[in-house]
C-alpha cells in the first residue's frame, strides 16, 4: 500500500486491539498462543495477557492445548463455542440457504429451501422468519439463543441497509431490509452482497485462508463477484462494486435483465445456460434433456446434471460459458491482479468442466505477471461460501461487541 | 470497510500520527489549522500543537494567515516551500516529462524531451540522467539541493524496485531501476509505475482532489490506469494491477503488443490510432493526413492535431477509439464502483471529442447504480498528472522522513 496519506482510526485504541485479539483468534485455525498474538500485533506480551483475561473472564475466549502431533504442547487460545449462536441466511434468487453455528463458526443445523427473490420483500422475508424459527426449534434452540444475524441478498447493499437498482430483485429497490429483518428477529442483523459475503466465508474458512486479494464470483442464476483488495472487503463508492456480470463480453450478444446486450450474465449466468439447451431441445440435437417436459420448463440445474451423467451437448453448454466466465474473469484478473479467484454458486458445484476452460481463458487472455500469480479455484465451502460469509459477520457484531464490554 | 478483520500498524504511533499531520498539511489546499487537525485526526488539541512544534521547529511547517476573503483571518498551516526541492520523472513509451518543485510541490522547472523507452536501460537511465542535469542547472540548482526522486516507468512495477514482464518495455524485466537511479543521483529515490502516479498527481493536486476511490486511465502508446480505492493505492497481489489495457474488447480483434487478440490498446492506443490513420490514407479517403510523407510515418499526434483542425476522418478515429475506451471503463466501472474517472495521457489531450463517446458507451455499458455515481473527466494536469504523481512520492519520502526526526 501507498503510505502517502494515512487514515486515522476513529475508534478507540483499545478497542481496536480488543477486536484484533479476538479476530486472529477466530480465524487462526487450531487456536493462537499469546506470544504468537504478541508478535503479530506488535504489542507488549503484558499488554495481551491483560487483553486475553478481560476475554476470558467475560467467557468469549478458552485455553486449550494445541493439536501438535507429539512432544510439548503449548497451550492456545480459542474463541469459547458455548457463549452462544448466530444464524447466516443467504438469499439467492431462487432459494434461501440457513446455517445456525455456536460462536467458533461450527454449523449446528442447516436448511436450504426454495425462495422467489422476485416475489419482493413482503413475501420473502415473512418466508426467511418462519424458515428461521423451524430450524431452530430443529435443532433444539429458539430466537432467544441467538445473538445476531447475517443476511445476504444477490444485489448492491447501500450503506448496510438495503439495496439499490439491483438487476434481478424487482420490488426490493430502496426497502429497508436490515431494519425489518432486526425488527423480525429482535438482535442485530449485518446485511451485505451475497458475493461478498462468498468472498468473506472463503477468506474465512474455505479456499481463500489468508489470502490478502482474493475474487469470488458466484454463479448462479445471476452473476456477481465479492473483492477482498488488500485484506479489506472493498464495496466501491456507493456499495455496488463487484458486478461482473454485466461486463460486456460481445458488444452484440443477447439481451440482458439490465437492459444492455452481451453481458456475461446473459451468456453465462443460470438462465443463459437454460436457454441455450432449451434451443438445442428445440433444433432437434441428441440429449437427455429431451425427457424434460415441458421444454420450456428445463433450469440450469438439469443442465448440470446432465453434464454430470454424461450428456453431451449438456457438457459442451457448461463447457462454453465457461469459456464466456474466462474472458470476463480475465479482465478482472488484469484490472485488479488477485493472488486467487474462487469461484462459485450453483452452477459452479459441477467443478472442473466449468473450471478447466475458465483456467485456460484466463491465462490465455491476462497479461503474464497477473496470470502466473493467480490461482483459480472452486469453493471449499460448496453452496455454504455465502451463508458461511453471512455468519462470519453476525459472529463480529456479536465478538466485537462483547469484546468491548469485557 | 468491513470491519471483520484489523490490519495493524507496525509502525509506532508518533510516527504514524506526524506522517498523518504533515499529509492533512500538505494535502489541504491553503492551509489547515491546528483546531481542523485535532478534529480530523481525532487527537486532542495538545497532541496537535506538541506535533506541530516540533515540525515547526524542523522548519517543515510554517504559520501563514488564510485567505478567507474579510474578516478575521485564522492561522493556518502550510508546508515550508523554502525548506527544499525534489525532481519527478515520467517516463512515458516515447518521451520523458521531467519536473523540479520545492517542498510543497510548486513546479519551478518543467520539461518535455523525447526518449524511446523501446532502447532499454542502459540507453534510457543515462539520458535521464543528463537530462535532470540539465533541468536543475536551467533551474539554477544542482543535485545536490535535491532532497529525492520520484519516478515513473510505463509497465508493472513489483516491491518498488523494477518492472516485470512489460509488453512495452522489451530489455527493463527484473533490471533493479529504483537502485540504478539512486547511485546516479546520490538521493532516494521511489519508483512506481506511470498510471498509479497520474492517479496519485490528479488525486492531490487535480481533478481527483478528494475522491476517496479513483481510477485514473493514461491513454498513450500503451494504455494503463491506476487504482484508488478507499483512499488508498491499490496494487494488487504483485504489483500488476490496472492493466485496463489487455483486457479484451473483441475476442477475434487486431493482434495487441501482449500476443493477445482484441486487446484495448490494441484497438484505442496511440499505435492502434496511428495505424487506422494509415489505413484511412491507404485506402483514399479524403483527409489532411495524405500530406504526411512516408505514410508510414503517421503517428496518433498527428491524428490528434488534424482532428483538432476540422479534419474529418481524424475525427471519427478518435471517437471510435473513445467507443472502445468506453466498453473498457464500463468492465471497470462494474467491477470497481468508483466515484471517478480520470482520462489522461497524450492522446487524451484532444478533450470532449474523446471524452463523449466514453462518457456515452460508460452510462450505456455499466449498472445504473454504478453509472449514475461516477463522474468521467479529463485529466486536470493534462501531460503533467504522472510526473505530478512522482513529485507527491518524492516528497513523501522526504517530508515522512525528516518529520520523523523532528
Amino acid at each position: 500500500m501507498s503510505t502517502f496519506f494515512w487514515t486515522i482510526p476513529t475508534q478507540n485504541v483499545k478497542n481496536i486491539n480488543k477486536h484484533a485479539v479476538v479476530d486472529l483468534i477466530r480465524f487462526t485455525a487450531g487456536g493462537i498462543s499469546r506470544i504468537e498474538l504478541s508478535r503479530q500485533m506488535n504489542l507488549t506480551r503484558a499488554a495481551i495477557t491483560a487483553i486475553v483475561s478481560d476475554l476470558q473472564a467475560a467467557g468469549l475466549v478458552r485455553e486449550i492445548e494445541s493439536h501438535y502431533p507429539s512432544g510439548r504442547r503449548p497451550i492456545v487460545l480459542e474463541i469459547n463455542p458455548d457463549r452462544g449462536y448466530v444464524v447466516g441466511i443467504d438469499m439467492g434468487a431462487t432459494h434461501v440457504t440457513i446455517l445456525v453455528t455456536d460462536f467458533s463458526a461450527r454449523v449446528v443445523r442447516e436448511m436450504d429451501e426454495p425462495l422467489d427473490i422476485n416475489q419482493g420483500p413482503a413475501v420473502c422475508l415473512p418466508r426467511v422468519e418462519s424458515l428461521v424459527h423451524q430450524i431452530l426449534s430443529e435443532a433444539g434452540l429458539s430466537i432467544k439463543d441467538i445473538s445476531a444475524v447475517g443476511a445476504g441478498v444477490p444485489g448492491p447493499v447501500v450503506a448496510g441497509v438495503g439495496v439499490m437498482g439491483p438487476p434481478i430483485m424487482p420490488g426490493w429497490d430502496g426497502y429497508p431490509i436490515r431494519d425489518d429483518l432486526e425488527k423480525r428477529f429482535g438482535v442485530p442483523v449485518s446485511l451485505s452482497n451475497d458475493a461478498e459475503l462468498g468472498a468473506i466465508g472463503e477468506w474465512a474458512y474455505g479456499a481463500g485462508r489468508g489470502e490478502r486479494d482474493l475474487a469470488y464470483i458466484k454463479v448462479g442464476t445471476g452473476i456477481g463477484a465479492g473483492l477482498l483488495l488488500d485484506g479489506q472487503i472493498y464495496r466501491g463508492a456507493t456499495g455496488s462494486s463487484g458486478e461482473i456480470g454485466h461486463i460486456t463480453i460481445e458488444e452484440n450478444g443477447p439481451v440482458c435483465t439490465c437492459g444492455n446486450r452481451g453481458c456475461l450474465e446473459a451468456l453465462a449466468g443460470g438462465r443463459a445456460i437454460a436457454n441455450r439447451a432449451i434451443q438445442e431441445v428445440n433444433s432437434g440435437r441428441r440429449t437427455v434433456l429431451t425427457e424434460i417436459s415441458p421444454v420450456s420448463q428445463i433450469r440450469s440445474r438439469d443442465v448440470i446434471a446432465a453434464a454430470r451423467r454424461g450428456d453431451l451437448v449438456s457438457q459442451q453448454i457448461v463447457s462454453e460459458a465457461g469459456v464466456h466466465l474466462g474472458t470476463a474473469l480475465a479482465s478482472l484478473v488484469n484490472l485488479f491482479n488477485p493472488s486467487m479467484v474462487v469461484v462459485g454458486g450453483g452452477v459452479a458445484q459441477i467443478g472442473d468442466l466449468l473450471l478447466e476452460p475458465i483456467r485456460e481463458t484466463v491465462h490465455q487472455r491476462s497479461l503474464l505477471p497477473a496470470s502466473r500469480s493467480v490461482r483459480i479455484t472452486s469453493a471449499l465451502l460448496g453452496r455454504r461460501s455465502s451463508a458461511m460469509g453471512a455468519v462470519v459477520q453476525a459472529l463480529s457484531i456479536v465478538l466485537h461487541r462483547l469484546s468491548e464490554h469485557s
